[in-house]
């Protein structure tokens, strides 16, 4: 059943707070710390069909969430955004106008303060 | 108990799709319609004082979100950011190297092209 990791592992970034307590907790150490679902069965002290469901009703409420409210397609965007703003301010911060380069450099500091 | 509408109408896009439907209807028509809660009722069928404990509901429900999830901060800091991108770009869209203008518009595209 396991899915792509990444983006289990950006799901609960985005969206872990909304989730209980256990449902974080057995998330986390499938998709972050890799552990089995009998190595977390063992841990938690539950059986493994009981990890096994956790995770599975925890990974369709994180992709409902995402279908809701859409912090990672959003985060796709700006990303795709910033990368081409970055490069047009990267071609210009060796420019021989001081002006230039002064402003391609505000840029670049606006592009990297931004967290998606 | 009418909170600032702009934010209450800002939470309900961006977390709209999590709330009931009675929820969004009722608080979209006091916070976005301007209904009043004795409007709503009549329109509804329910009393204003039912009115009242959705609509104080829902906006708890809706800040809770937002202090889980940080859509709205999020999208504050990237508009700070863009806004600083736009003005940098908008100081070399005249320069008289073309290659300077040319990359500025880039950019420009690129900061029009996102949704917060």
């Amino acid at each position: 059943m396991k899915q792509e990791a990444f983006t289990m592992s950006l799901l609960l970034d985005y969206y872990g707070s909304l989730l209980t307590e256990k449902q974080r907790n057995a998330f986390d150490l499938y998709y972050n710390q890799d552990l089995s679902l009998a190595e977390i069965a063992e841990q938690e002290g539950i059986s493994r069909q009981g990890v096994h469901d956790t995770i599975n009703r925890t990974e369709a409420a994180l992709l409902q969430m995402e279908q809701a409210i859409g912090c990672i397609e959003r985060a796709g965007h700006i990303r795709k955004a910033m990368d081409m703003i970055r490069a047009c301010a990267e071609a210009l911060s060796s420019h021989e106008d001081p002006t230039v380069r002064k402003n391609a450099e505000s840029i670049l500091s606006a592009v990297a303060s931004v967290k998606e």
